[in-house]
């Protein structure tokens, strides 16, 4: 490892998400031990150097207060109750995706599933030992950054796709309202982009818009 | 967990690949060490329950053996040399992916990265508890379904694209050379695919091979 890297890790700013904080979490027995065991894990980021930047319930605003933070990772701490907080976590980073780190208890298949479909980047069950904080944490980083590039790469092509279509649309249109070939109207459709400053798939997507209009 | 899971986990067919067993291993101290190691996760799979059908070494009959053997998932035990046995493992799964899990004590961001880019399931340092073992493979699985899932997606898409850009080519074909226009150069397309009973596709790109090669 290179110092660069330490550096880079080290001085992520995290924002640990915990289900005992909800207003509404009666404080009974397995409420004060898992409220042992959220610190255990706030003390192992701590020990490892990481930024806690805010300790957060999952509630309605979390998306705010992601939105203003602006933390290069997230970390769920939940017993068994994952599934619920997840889905307030993946609405506050539908936006602006982030790496989200999962330390739970439930071991159900169905449950890594869902998690996996709503993009988590680690997964960890009884997985709480400070020594291996940063490694875990560095995987999910590396991760969630392969997962992204996959990701964009699979927009770009549908959005290649779906311009082509639109631009195949517009094409017909003009050769059938003005009776030129193939060529003459995309080059007609390209000098029309030109000329209003767009991208012809654009202009190929007002002219399909107008055309619906007028039909 | 239900017990179809559990069933459906346990019967999974290992194959462990260890990088002790290749032939020019010097058996030093650290080799012993690591001998210990790796005798240490195959206890811990075995106690769990799986079924490893082979260990083998990182070599060029991989392929070979992987191909004989179908396993379920690939599981590499490698202290440092990740890396190597890596390239060996995603050069035999190249046809037919599998689930790769990863146990090492390489703690590098660089070797994670390039895990992960060649499709690594999980990535586990120092991670070698054998009450870890099944949850593990099980997060392991669920993220090799996923990925599976993206992949696919992103190799449908592009194929989609690339067939759409042949059907153009070949229509363009048929519209200059026969001075018809692109409804007519479409349905000619469409005739000659059923009459050659190939997918449009298909007969597109014939018809653009056959142009190059009178070009």
């Amino acid at each position: 490892m290179t110092s660069k890297d330490k550096i880079d890790m080290r001085s992520l700013r995290i924002v640990v998400i915990n289900t005992l904080l909800s207003p509404d979490a009666d404080l009974d027995e397995l409420a004060l031990q898992q409220d042992e065991r959220a610190r255990a894990l706030r003390i192992g980021l701590l020990e490892a150097g990481y930024n806690i930047v805010a300790v957060l319930p999952a509630d309605l605003h979390l998306p705010d207060r992601v939105m203003q933070l602006q933390p290069d990772m997230i970390i769920i701490d939940a017993e068994s109750d994952a599934r619920d907080v997840l889905e307030h976590v993946v609405m506050a980073t539908r936006d602006a995706r982030r790496p989200i780190v999962l330390f739970t208890e439930d071991q159900a298949p169905s449950s890594m599933e869902a998690a996996m479909a709503a993009g988590v980047s680690a997964y960890i069950v009884a997985g709480l030992h400070a020594e291996r904080v940063k490694p875990v944490l560095d995987v999910a980083m590396a991760r969630f950054n392969a997962d992204q590039k996959l990701r964009n790469e699979l927009s770009d092509t549908k959005t290649k796709l779906a311009e082509r279509k639109t631009i195949e649309r517009a094409k017909g249109l003009l050769m059938s309202r003005h009776q030129i070939s193939e060529d003459e109207a995309y080059s007609k459709l390209r000098r029309m982009a030109m000329d209003k400053n767009l991208k012809i798939s654009e202009l190929a997507q007002r002219l399909i818009d107008a055309a619906d209009l007028l039909a």
